[in-house]
C-alpha cells in the first residue's frame, strides 16, 4: 500500500508509491552534459559575459581580467532587472507589476568543468563566501525582499550551460513557497514553543533510517516527505534564521558537507540533473526563533507530470528511508 | 522590463520576461514519441492490462475482449489503491496515512495512435463522456475527496505509454491546488458577489487579446499568468461548478472544442509534450456560485529549474497575448 506523507515545512502531501520503486540504475537520464566548443564563463572570455558585480581575485589583477577565482555577473537574460520603480497596478481584476529584482550568475571557478565537486575544499568555501557576499550586499536594497540562491545542474534540471555555476534572484516579493514555509514553522512554533526544523533533527538523529551524513554542525537527511527521488536536505543543527550569521568554522564545515554530499550523489545516481536551493529567511527580518534555514538538493530523476500540475502532491517511487539507505552507502 | 503577473485564481505570481522571448520554433523538444514494437493497449491485447473497470463496446461484445471505442482499466502501477482504511498516523512529528484513492487509465481509442486529435468529433465525445462516467462512479465512495482526469502526453510531460490515454486519480482529501483554487474563487465572490471566473470570461471577451477561440458556450484563451509558453484554459461561458453536469449539446461542443485547440498546439508548436487537467468541483459539494470548472492545457516546452523549485514563481518567456495571436493563426 503506497504511504500519502506529509511534509510540515512546505505542507505538501507527497505519495510514496513502492509498488512503483525503482533501483537508482533504473532511473534513465541524460547526463549532466558535454563541455561545449565555447565557454563563456571560462578565464580569459570575461567580455564574452556582462561587467562583473563582484570577484575574489589575485591581488593586482584587474576586474573582468583573467586571475579571479569566483566571479559573479549579471545574467544576460535576466528574469528579473534591477532599475526602475515595481509600479504596482491593475488590469481589470488581474494583478500586474514591474519584473523588479536582480539575476546573477556566480561563476564558481575559471575551469571549464561541470560540477564544483572536484574542487578542492578551500574553494568551495570561497563560493559559499561569495553567496553570502551577495546577499549581504542586496538585501540593501529595500525593494528587495527574498533572495534565493540555486544551482541548476543538466538540462532537464533547466541548466543551458556546462560551466558550474550558481544563480541569485531577488524578488520584490516573498515567493509563496518561501511565505509556507516561514507560515508553517510559525505555526509549529506558537503550538508548541519549539523550532520545527530543530525537533526534525531531533526526530531524525534518534530515528536514524533518512541520515545520510551526520557532522558536528549539519544534518544531512532525506526528508519524511519528499518530492522527488533521492531528495536530500542540510539543515545547520544549532538553530539559525539566516545562512548569512553562519561563522567562519562552521562555514567551512558547509563546504567540507555540501562538497561530499554531491559528490555522493553524481557519483551514486550517475551524473544526474539535480538542482539546489538555500532557503533563507527573507530580507529585512531580525533573528527568528521559527524559522532556520536549509539547503534542498533535488535529483531531477523522474518528470513532472499532469497529476502534479493539477494537484500539487508529488508522486515518488523511492522511499526516503531507501534512499538515505542507498547515499550512505556511496564512498567518496 | 519584465512583468510580474498574478493568477487570480492559483494566486501564483508569473515572470513574464519577454527579454528572454521565444518564437515558437526556438523551443527545442523531443517528439512526442514513436509507436512502440508492443502496444498493450491496442485492440487484441486486452489480457495485456488489468480487467477493464468500464468501456463503450459493440452491442455484444465481451469485457477483456476487442470491439471497445474507450476502456477503462486500474494503473497497472498504482499510485493510490483503492482498498483498506486512510488509518491517519502520527510518526513524531510527521503525519502519515494509506495512500488510499483511486487510479484508473482510460484507453482512448483501440488503435495505436499518439494522440485523439485524428479521430472523428463524435469519438472524441465518447471520451470526455467516459470522462464524466468514471467521475460520477468514483464519487459514490465517500471516502475519495477528490478526482483529477489528467493526461501526460510526451516523456518530457510524464507519458510511459505512447498510446493515447488519460488517467483519473482521486485522493481522499482535497489536493492544495484545488484547494487555493477553490479559496481564492470564494474570496472573490465573497467580496464581488461574482464568479472569478465569470468576470474573466467577460474581461477576455471585451480585451480580446489572449482569447484563442470564442464559440458559443466555451472561451479558450491564454491566461493572464501563464506559467508556461502556450498554456491554454478552456472555460465554459455560462457558470457551472461541475464538469459531470455539463448537458449533452455542450459536451459535444467541447469534444470539437478540445479536438481544434490540441491540434492547433500540436501542429503550430510540432507534437509538443503537454499535459491538459481538468478541474472540477471536490466530489460531495452541491452546485456553487463561486467555483467554476475549467480545462488547461500546459505544453511543456520549458524546463522547470531551481527558481522555480525554491520559489513557486515561474519564468515564461512568452507573453500569453502572443501566444494566442501564435495560436489563433495556426490553420486546423
Amino acid at each position: 500500500m503506497p504511504d500519502l506523507r506529509k511534509d510540515p515545512v512546505s505542507q505538501r502531501w507527497v505519495i510514496i508509491a513502492q509498488e512503483r520503486a525503482k533501483r537508482p540504475s533504473d532511473f534513465v537520464h541524460e547526463p549532466m552534459g558535454e563541455a561545449p566548443s565555447f565557454d563563456p564563463f571560462a578565464e580569459g572570455n570575461e567580455d564574452k559575459t556582462p561587467p562583473e558585480i563582484a570577484a575574489y581575485r589575485d591581488r593586482g589583477s584587474a576586474p573582468n581580467k583573467p586571475g579571479w577565482r569566483v566571479r559573479v555577473v549579471p545574467n544576460k537574460f535576466p528574469a528579473l532587472q534591477v532599475e526602475g520603480h515595481l509600479n504596482k497596478r491593475g488590469d481589470g481584476l488581474y494583478d500586474i507589476m514591474h519584473g523588479l529584482g536582480a539575476h546573477e550568475v556566480i561563476i564558481e571557478t575559471p575551469q571549464s568543468v561541470p560540477s564544483f565537486t572536484g574542487l578542492p575544499d578551500a574553494h568551495v568555501l570561497d563560493i559559499l563566501w561569495m553567496y553570502r557576499d551577495r546577499l549581504l550586499d542586496l538585501q540593501r536594497d529595500m525593494r528587495m525582499k527574498y533572495g534565493l540562491v540555486f544551482k541548476n545542474v543538466g538540462a532537464s534540471a533547466g541548466a543551458t550551460l556546462y560551466h558550474t555555476h550558481s544563480q541569485l534572484i531577488c524578488t520584490p516579493i516573498v515567493p509563496s513557497i518561501m511565505s509556507i514555509k516561514t507560515q508553517s514553522c510559525e505555526a509549529y512554533y506558537k503550538f508548541h514553543e519549539r523550532c520545527l526544523l530543530c525537533d526534525m533533527v531531533a526526530q531524525e538523529l534518534s530515528q536514524k533510517a533518512r541520515v545520510v551524513a551526520d557532522s558536528g554542525s549539519f544534518l544531512t537527511f532525506a526528508p519524511f516527505a519528499p518530492r522527488f527521488p533521492f531528495e536530500t536536505w542540510i539543515v545547520p543543527k544549532p538553530h539559525s534564521s539566516h545562512f548569512e550569521t553562519l561563522g567562519r568554522v562552521a562555514m567551512e564545515e558547509l563546504a567540507f558537507v555540501l562538497k561530499r554530499v554531491l559528490l555522493k550523489i553524481e557519483k551514486g545516481l550517475e551524473q544526474p540533473p539535480y538542482n539546489y536551493m538555500l532557503f533563507t529567511s527573507p530580507f529585512h527580518t531580525g533573528p527568528s526563533e521559527h524559522f532556520h534555514w536549509h539547503l534542498e538538493i533535488t535529483p531531477r530523476l523522474t518528470p513532472v507530470a499532469g497529476f502534479e500540475w493539477g494537484t500539487g502532491f508529488y508522486i515518488n517511487p523511492v522511499p526516503p528511508e531507501d534512499a538515505a539507505e542507498f547515499l550512505r552507502g556511496v564512498k567518496v
